[in-house]
């Protein structure tokens, strides 16, 4: 039995019934509370308490109005509607936490990169280093018309400004300040000496940023970066630059082929594979007993929105299904933009072709990725399976309900993954950076972020 | 002796040495603990013991780098250098408070309405409706040039851009969510009823947001709104929308005189006097008698950065005095768009034109606000005859020290001023707005925002 530590994640966003459309109804589900900060303290004490090593914040900056071309079934069941900012829950939630670490999803169609970068820097200052960026670049249209953008920008595009947009934030965050900038000498009165602080003097194509960056070196200067694109481009984009990459894949089988060209996307730009964690989408649903488990599975299921569900798929493929019957078969898609997501759904099934219940189903509980059903030593298992088998290094957990999943998890299976020694049962470094990898709070040195030069001509 | 009620507002910044260059350094003072969590926690639950209305964080988003042609003086001196993000310390104090409100500034270049509005609303939606907006419109150079902007957008136009921004959030806060549209009704399963939720369809010279807004309706909808432009412009702006009016003037014939301009604006449009509080900037140093605090006036003095003043003066007014001798009079300044800024300065003494030096001791401490010295009595006289004779609602409080002078005030003045009835005891409301006007947590049905309409097709 494998000895390889697991890595825990969980998945969040600040919006009613995240991955698990129409489950914000169930009696025991209080996400419709994301708009009280007790919510989110007392979900940061639950995770600290079962040593989760993060908590990932999903967010869209649009509503899902694919399907049946409008809004109305987003809106009516709460399918990430209403979905409120990600970034202040988590001073909330740091304030009563030390170790857990808080990924942040911000899209560079966002915020310009220069008052980004200096948001960040203030958050893993408050944080003491345990802050990371989920770096996104936005898939819904409804999103980019009303930041006044005629429509999307281009896939491949997309690409080509995120990655001048971490080229202006690695300048701003690792090459501005030198480390012994900040003297804060009240004797000789030197707050900070000016001959270390350093313009980026960027131009590019997107981005011209000549000045300094605001903010003081933080713990972490660059903050842990997350990545889930799952496109070519996408592939390549978290290859060079991601430390921890999310997949969403429905079995073992799929999640191998993802992490296998995640791998060898990373063996091309040479990279060490260590340096790269792959957390995969898990709803775990567990009980005392199998028995339990099956019928809580059973239960939750009573509340999936069928509608909600095909709403998020909409949303995620651009196809719209409202006029196909439940048995109807899903399978040639000829758009290869979203052909990335697809292919996740058409192998929920791996001997037929999937059909709209399918995907009702797959994505009813646990959005794109896979859920496991089962008495605490048949999640354990099933983990240790997807780890040895499809290579994954841990799992990015969602709720069927919350925090219920989130407890049930901590109190039931989590100590069952410390006895096996798959989780360590303390935190093992000062930063979230630190407790991944123990290498300490920066990047490596060959990462393409801590190799950003600046001319230093002041 | 007036028995009006006087408004107490704390003035802080997310960098060391906010309004009193230099005195970062004094071994008292903990601004340079800006970046710690703590700070702010402990400065939230000192300002909720002592009941202050709100604490205002101001913010700029460059460096201060006209004085001597460059920022090496605001970074040596730490003079509102390195600047973090003014929005993520809020969660902090809003967590350990249950009345404080909290003003924070945002430039309406910073960031795109559409995900600003969502931001202000989900901070809302935290603190339960404790949130206040310092509309500005960057007035630094060194901050245009890093958002992309050739050069600083003419003043004027600053203001018509504004006027839009906030038409665009008025849609999204007031007129896009009906009270009813939010169901939350577990039963019938439905979240939110979709014809209630109406795009807004803003189609204007500055900004196309078609859709809806994202997050749901806050306590206050629309959050308390600062403004504090001196200019003729920026008061006219404020008249219209604000409810609340910051004024910097060095003495109370300065003040009375802005009061009277702001109060002429006012009845133009129509809108109640009592529907804006105005308060003006003051640092008060108390002691237990009058000589204890002109010791610690002396002492304070003595960590005054000359050069950090001038730097600060250099940013308000585009002024470089940095060739200049000490007693070199400033009075002939030729452009129209630094004069009102100006002006507080020429009228530090009225007897006879000011000097270099005179705006050295004016901003050395307590910036573009008048500093009163004494024994708390003093103190109180002193703010009294500042209500009565100037006609301002109340102060906003900026630090010699922190968070010394706040705890002085609070322990010492605070007190006396209940004493005479001129602070009450308890918060009168549960949100920010009703706490200040005690007439209900939203806008008053006349208010520009409240008279906001967009097109129900949907």
């Amino acid at each position: 039995m494998s000895k390889r530590r697991i890595y825990l994640n969980a998945f969040d966003m600040n919006t009613p019934g995240h991955q698990s459309p129409g489950l914000w109804a169930h009696p025991d589900d209080r996400s419709h509370r994301y708009k009280d900060s007790e919510y989110w303290i007392e979900l940061a004490k639950l995770l600290e308490k079962w040593r989760f090593d993060g908590i990932f914040i999903a967010d869209v900056l649009g509503t899902y109005d694919v399907y049946g071309g409008s809004r109305d079934t987003a809106v009516r069941h709460g399918v990430q509607s209403p979905v409120n900012d990600p970034f202040q829950i988590v001073p909330l939630m740091s304030a009563v936490t030390k170790n857990l670490g808080f990924g942040v999803t911000s899209s560079v169609t966002h915020e310009h990169p220069f008052t980004f970068a200096r948001k960040m820097s203030t958050l893993d200052h408050l944080t003491n280093g345990r802050v990371g960026w989920n770096i996104v670049t936005s898939y819904l249209k409804s999103a980019a018309v009303n930041m006044g953008l005629e429509d999307q920008i281009k896939h491949d595009e997309r690409y080509d400004i995120a990655e001048e947009y971490l080229q202006v934030c690695y300048k701003l965050w690792e090459a501005s300040w030198e480390d012994d900038a900040v003297k804060v000498d009240k004797l000789n009165r030197i707050y900070a000496d000016p001959e270390k602080v350093h313009d980026i003097r960027h131009e590019g194509k997107y981005y011209k940023v000549p000045g300094a960056h605001l903010s003081e070196p933080s713990p972490q200067r660059t903050p842990v970066l997350f990545q889930a694109g799952a496109s070519t481009k996408g592939r390549a984009f978290a290859a060079r630059n991601a430390e921890l990459i999310f997949i969403g894949a429905p079995n073992i089988a799929a999640a191998k082929e993802t992490v296998r060209k995640i791998r060898e996307d990373i063996q091309k730009t040479g990279r060490s594979q260590d340096e790269v964690k792959i957390l995969t989408m898990f709803v775990p649903i567990v009980g005392r007993t199998e028995e339990e488990a099956k019928q809580k599975y059973e239960d939750y299921r009573q509340y999936i929105s069928k509608e909600g569900a095909l709403a998020l798929f909409g949303g995620w493929t651009g196809v719209d299904v409202s006029g196909y019957a439940p048995d109807q078969v899903i399978s040639y898609i000829e758009n290869d933009s979203i052909r990335s997501t697809l292919e996740n759904f058409t192998k929920i099934n791996l001997d037929r072709p999937s059909t709209v219940q399918d995907v009702i189903d797959a994505v009813g509980i646990g959005g794109m990725g896979a859920a496991a059903i089962g008495s605490p030593e048949q999640i354990a298992d099933t983990m240790e399976q997807w780890v040895n088998e499809a290579g994954v290094d841990g799992f990015n957990i969602a709720y069927a309900i919350t925090p219920g999943t989130f407890k049930d998890f901590g109190e039931l299976v989590v100590p069952i993954l410390r006895e096996r020694g798959l989780v360590p049962e303390e935190y093992e470094g000062n930063t979230f950076r630190d407790n991944l990898f123990g290498k300490g709070d920066r990047l490596p040195n060959h990462h393409p972020g801590k190799q950003t030069k600046v001319l230093q001509l002041n």
